[in-house]
């Protein structure tokens, strides 16, 4: 599929790319949560974050983490978010694999305190059991 | 440093755990955002994910999606979150490294949209340039 992401990487399109390697490319958000928020994508397409290759994945998260590090050195944000959305009812908006790196800086206000969900505490079993047979089939 | 998650570690507390290998731990989240809402922590403590060690965080990642997988196939969930935050202006609530596996279903109102930062476009080469300065490093 042809997402705006896979004409960076053909460079059909220009993008702040702050850093590249055989596995990933690595730029900043055109529209960021803070300056600096930067974005690590794989070459390979993938969809979400489900799909990806896990070594890719793998190689994405360490990626992020020396982005993470640089913002931190660089730009005096004092946290640091990865964020990966997997499918549009997880807020994900660009259908190609993407991990955000997003600078934090105190009282910043870009996240609103995520919504609880009620639940039945005597779900909790079936979920639990649930997902270990799913984990080990 | 001693947290509720290095306790679950060392079963001084009970947690409903659904997967364990040498390398980490993986339970549900006490106050889920939503039902099967689920943490992958790492054994060897390490405050957050700017300072855990990468091969580790790589294999965090790759079983947050197993997990996420083991979601959608038993929870019907369309949507996955992966997200970690480092640092509590970035939201982090337990000063023990998690990843955040978060079954998303339709407009299940979970996370308010985030808010974008306002930006002088001149700032963007400035940030840019000094990631990567720091990257080069």
């Amino acid at each position: 599929m042809t997402t705006i992401f896979s004409k960076i990487i053909a460079r059909e399109i220009p993008a702040d790319i702050i850093y590249e390697d055989d596995i990933v490319l690595v730029f900043l958000d055109i529209k960021p949560i803070n300056l600096g928020h930067t974005l690590v994508i794989p070459k390979e397409p993938s969809i979400d974050g489900t799909e990806t290759n896990p070594d890719t994945l793998a190689h994405m998260i360490k990626i992020a983490q020396k982005i993470a590090l640089a913002q931190k050195s660089t730009l005096g944000c004092t946290g640091v978010n990865y964020i990966m959305n997997n499918g549009s009812d997880a807020g994900q908006e660009v259908f190609h694999t993407h991990l955000h790196v997003i600078p934090r800086f105190p009282n910043d206000g870009s996240f609103k305190h995520a919504v609880h969900c009620e639940f039945n505490p005597n779900e909790v079993p079936i979920v639990k059991d649930k997902l270990i047979e799913s984990l080990n089939k």
